[in-house]
């Protein structure tokens, strides 16, 4: 019985209702709030297998876990945990406004809640900047977020995908979010991100990503692959002809050489030092 | 009177009715069949004006105007033209055809008409290959190039532009056309073009053009640019946010150094001899 | 008398007989079962001088002389160090056989017996992959690997060294062992590694070396260089023309530029972070 | 009245009568010899702001107030941050007189105490080498490098800043010291060391600084700028014509990717494993 | 006797009271004025060797004798000779104006005449750009560029030479003039040019060079290297300590790769064409 | 009759009991002089059939087959070749020497008759240099190198294949032979060429080719590829286990980005350029 909230979430999850690795693990902790602790192994198994995909979900679930083993009730550990995803978003933001300064010109692709968070802030503190968004094919994410900073009055150029390399000259700051952080010092973010960041390289622009540490997958630092999920091709066309074939992978990965800081709750740092940070911070990640 | 057809078809190109490098100017030159001899300027000037971005348009429209600086009618010069285009269209598919092996896995962009016709001739030839298309937002011409390939019962996959670099490390080649090549050796394609490059250049994967000669434009050698249209913004989004703005370029440029080879009507060159190759084939275009 | 079978194994290490860091650690903590715990300090130093370009050695040596300090008899010292030993190795394998996966194309270079009991573990728990072998001039220790691979069932091909590029493009992964690791992240192994890298760096192919933290050598974090071992010449041609020269580095230096992820015993990791790992793992090696 | 000195000093360091991070430090250590424990506030607030750029000076205030903190009196803590600066000054040169080798020819730029005393050292202890000198515009520092080495009998050879890449192939290493190094791998010292830094990443020659954890600047870690200072023009051009604009940048910024190792007190590492060291080196930098 | 302005003329450009290549040519062939027609192969010689390192004397000396032995008269062929010199200046300026566009940041080094012409006829055309100027050490040529542009009402901005990748990334082009450019299409220009471009490139900043064809150097074709002149350490330290040793090359060689077009009187062309151009438009020079 | 020592000389080159393109050339050559006219073209399909890979076979074929159309009788045209191929040779080295220095040490692979001239060419005029040659495994054609440079009392230094980066930084130039050249700039070598251009390229070390325009491959610029022999496996191995697969490609390709200069009897050119320089000097080619 008390395990249906969980269920229906799940559901949310694998459906895509619930987008976005923070949502998806602010939605799962949320619906434990009716599960019984006998009940919290199958719980978190049933949200795990929503999305395998999402190392924020499972480390949010581990941490839960890791507290009840310290003792905790699984209230209490919920408690604990809504508390660290809320510090941790807080802390982020407050190192990633301090990279963006008056007069930039900033890229972003897809819509990352943590990089809208950071502009705003940025922007409401009195710091004057113009975004450049990718619109984000297939989903056109990328309308959220013009739409998104046009409300917040910071001004905003939509651009299709593609013409990222052709207006990189002019940018002073690639920033993006990110979806999984690797052992190896990759990101793991949106379709496309990864040329994105080849083309700042290529034009000694900026790349960073703004990404929380409970994003770091532990899994990764076992061997194990970051999954890239394989999403439906009527998301890319509604109605190709017989016999075309359409793929459509929904992240990439962008390997450390091109990512030149990375924003997290602990500070900035360079994506090889970010598997340590992650161990240090957050310990229980190791098991 | 008999301007009439000449406008109309300005016309239609202007309107994007008439589209691709080599279509606008065979148009252009059926259009010229009812000018007299005296009023070949005005209609040539109609006709360049209608889309100053096409070098080809301009091109063959010189070589009109030279043949009959030689002493021939404006009919022979047009057959003379007509002539050229048919003979340079036939000569770079022979030539092309030879790049595409058996087992090769090729990445194309937007819709080219020689790089189709190249495809197809090789595949009727009995060689069996693979071929990705990116979309090519924001007209999705990549839809068109699936749709002819796979009518040809070539295997097609489709993929978002932004995928491109995830599947990169599987290309054998990666070939697209052109609109414009200039005397630095830069190539003028479907914005979107010079990522791909890039990207093939970073994986080692071969990047090629197929390119008449007649694409080269001579005024880039006396130093003028290349101008890259800009778009209609409704093509991106056709219906925004207030303040949103949306920039839409129809082309972007890429670099010799990402180009491994070129396919031309005179043969295969590299792309930093494309210039000499056609002042060689082509005097009439230094005037 | 009872430091006989040390000079007996030192004899042995430094001609050779013995050979690869993992088997010349193991020689040598055996030859030290029959010594006196007085005598640890002299034996140690013989077996040092055996082969002082080898860092597991001279760190195996030194984790026995901790123990000691510590309070143990040289016995239960040196059953610490047999455990160390095959603790890290088993780990290794543990975590280096998920980065193989089905339908790879694997190249390797020299023969190491970490990377081949990854690949053979890897193999026995079905999974299906390809290897191609460099043959590893002048000592030809890639017959060693494709025998010992083919005898395992796996598929192997065999190239000269100087073929690595020419397939770079057709392989997912390169993989190699290593003789030490520094302080600044570079790896030092079999001559031929750091063009291998070199080549799979341009080919954006990944390059991996699964390699023991006891290999990181402390001594560079003090900026004492890793000595490069020059063998005899008669290895390369036994009878030269007179005035011929010959030069026989057993191995170069790898920068961390060229490696994708490192494989260790404490899990993956990237090359900048292995000092790191290497220091929290066994903090006695800072001594 | 006993801020007089303080004042006094501040004053020298803001006219740059007391030049070089670690000749800064001390000074203002020597200053606060005289404060009264009230005052060391103010006193550090004074300093401070007198070269806010640096970060070694900010550095050792926070560590004096830290060991303060800790409860020892102000003279106890100012001899401990005494103790603390030679200590790593002695740690560093012992570390980097290992990275000279006979017969190298290795190249700085401007002049940095740390590479004075690395070189002298190693020449002290019998190794030969040659060293070529930038003299570094606009101040001409590199004569006063290029006049101490000749006094200490080592060969040098000075050159205009420009002519680094010319000379690139013939060097084996290039060592500079360091103002500053940030959380983000990047290195901060005098004007033209990135572009010499990436000429010798274009020749694969070493290139490597020689830098305290002391100037390891915590705030970057937060998200602050380094800043970059900017000098008075007349230093570049004491009487230009009118209207001639001069900028003056005292200093760049060298990214990781650049910087092969890093000769720091704590011994060798490279630029992406700085940030650790000094955290766990001096914790009390976090504050 | 008629020699005696041929020597005074050689001394001038030995002294280096005349600079820059096109000022020697002009020089030089004023001075034949008063030669006979019998003394030219001796007058030809006395001026080459003031100079050997200028290729468009040797050059010009070359064509008038070319034309000499077409049958010309010397008044004749020095009459062409001037001709041709007039003329190529005059095309290489309207070629380069094309290349500055409104709000341009250009970068340039040095003092070149061709391109200050070029500058100034753009903004007399009415294009608005700025201009920075590196200093040009030792001999401080940037300032009388600076000196130049300022006068001509064209913004300016002058650095020391090591600060040019500081702005790199602001600027959209740099433009230098050239004292020789080789057969296997290297630019040999003042010394620091080739660092600057490399640090273009490595900015994806245009970099482009403005140079006539008569400075193309034939010599390089058959294989003989283009000298590089050393010149007085004293222009670069009028002082210096004892055993201080200094170098001072003039030029250093800037690679093709790093140089994105070329412009010359036969037009815009890419750096690996320029010697087929000047094979081509100058066919004596083969001689 | 006439066709048996054609037969025998094709047999001859199938053997490989004649190697080099050079050598190949002239035998071919020589055994045609006891044909008859009438049989010229059954002749010369024989020999080319016998080592299709080689174009200086075929163009040299080709070119008698020219001369003969141009109404020379066969003997005739034989001479015209031979002339022609002995003049190349001796342009070549004239050329080539002139780029070879005093001090110089030069890195060479496999053994090519054309640079093995060139170094002798310049040691005899008193150049002093020194030479390092690759082993060029599976053959050991470097050992032939070896030998035939001692023999001219030039020094030489052999190594193994795989350690060419190790010593890359100590050389000045690395000069290879070639066996062809493309249309697109690439040159066909000796298998490890290419990782050896590779390694010069990273290590800004100059990487030069040796190559008469007789072995510009003209089926290339229509589109052909250029065919890499794939050799028996026993020269490899000559008894490996079974089940061990060998490959032995004999040759790689070199791109031209690696390619810093060529040394052609046309003089010296970039390898943009050669196929323009071919088709100029030969212009029957084209046929």
């Amino acid at each position: 019985m008390s395990l249906r909230t969980v269920k229906k979430t799940a559901e949310s999850i694998r459906r895509l209702e619930i987008q976005g690795a923070k949502n998806i693990a602010k939605a799962a902790v949320k619906a434990l709030k009716k599960v019984k602790e006998t009940e919290y192994s199958e719980a978190a198994y049933i949200l795990t297998e929503a999305r395998p995909t999402e190392p924020m979900l499972r480390n949010i679930l581990n941490y839960i876990s890791h507290k009840m083993d310290e003792g905790y009730s699984l209230k209490e550990s919920i408690s604990f945990a809504t508390d660290l995803m809320n510090a941790s978003e807080k802390r982020i933001i407050e190192v990633g406004k301090e990279k963006i300064f008056n007069n930039y010109r900033i890229l972003t692709h897809c819509h990352s809640s943590t990089v809208m968070s950071i502009l705003k802030r940025a922007w409401a503190e009195g710091k004057r900047f113009e975004v450049f968004a990718c619109e984000a094919r297939p989903l056109y994410q990328g309308r959220i977020t013009a739409r998104e900073l046009v409300k917040a009055g910071i001004p905003v150029t939509l651009i299709v995908d593609s013409a990222a390399r052709y207006y990189m000259n002019d940018f002073d700051l690639v920033l993006v979010g990110g979806d999984a952080f690797t052992a190896e010092g990759y990101l793991v973010n949106k379709i496309g991100t990864s040329m994105i960041a080849l083309a700042a390289h290529e034009a000694l622009t900026e790349f960073a990503t703004a990404i929380e540490l409970l994003k770091y997958d532990p899994v990764t630092g076992k061997g194990k692959p970051e999954p890239i999920e394989e999403r439906n091709p009527k998301e890319v066309w509604e109605k190709p002809p017989k016999n075309v074939r359409i793929k459509n992978p929904a992240f990439d990965v962008t390997p450390p050489d091109y990512i030149d800081f990375v924003i997290t709750d602990a500070g900035i740092t360079n994506p090889f030092n970010v598997q340590q940070l992650a161990r240090e911070n957050y310990p229980w990640m190791a098991k």
